[in-house]
């Protein structure tokens, strides 16, 4: 089991486009083989601050997902959403 | 429902050390009310990268966790093991 936790700033004023974006890779990713969980989170002090928290099978099913074409056509729009790249670490569970 | 990730960088060697802390602290908060679910990670591409990736029912769940005896005894342990303060976020569900 792999858990990503890709977390983003989003520009000011742009949260609701972003959000629209992303139900959109939601709704396709939810589909693939090997995707347990995907969700979308916001910071509870900073609106601006946004991370999508997920659970693969493994890493093959990772890799599956970021060459999709729903990834390969959507992510590019919401990159221009975001105040800097996103932070995006891949972990296993240690305890 | 409230969902936590706090992310540290530990000390290089210190892991283990760590880990051991973490088990205690983990053992002790799975117990508590509201307390959905507490997990400890560990980043594929460094090790020294960890995360505790906690769901709580409420906010109140939480606060009352850092203050339980458990929290106060050992988190300040674990703190001299980190590189620097951990970068903590507290989210609500968005999609």
């Amino acid at each position: 089991m792999i858990r990503v936790v890709a977390k983003s700033v989003i520009k000011e004023g742009e949260v609701e486009a972003y959000k629209t974006l992303a139900a959109e890779l939601i709704q396709e990713t939810r589909k693939e083989q090997g995707c347990i969980s995907y969700e979308l989170f916001q910071d509870v002090q900073n609106k601006d601050i946004v991370a999508f928290i997920e659970t693969w099978e493994n890493q093959d099913a990772l890799d599956r997902h970021i060459k999709t074409a729903h990834f390969e056509k959507i992510v590019p729009k919401m990159a221009f959403l975001k105040e800097r790249q996103s932070e995006i670490n891949v972990y296993r569970l240690m305890l």
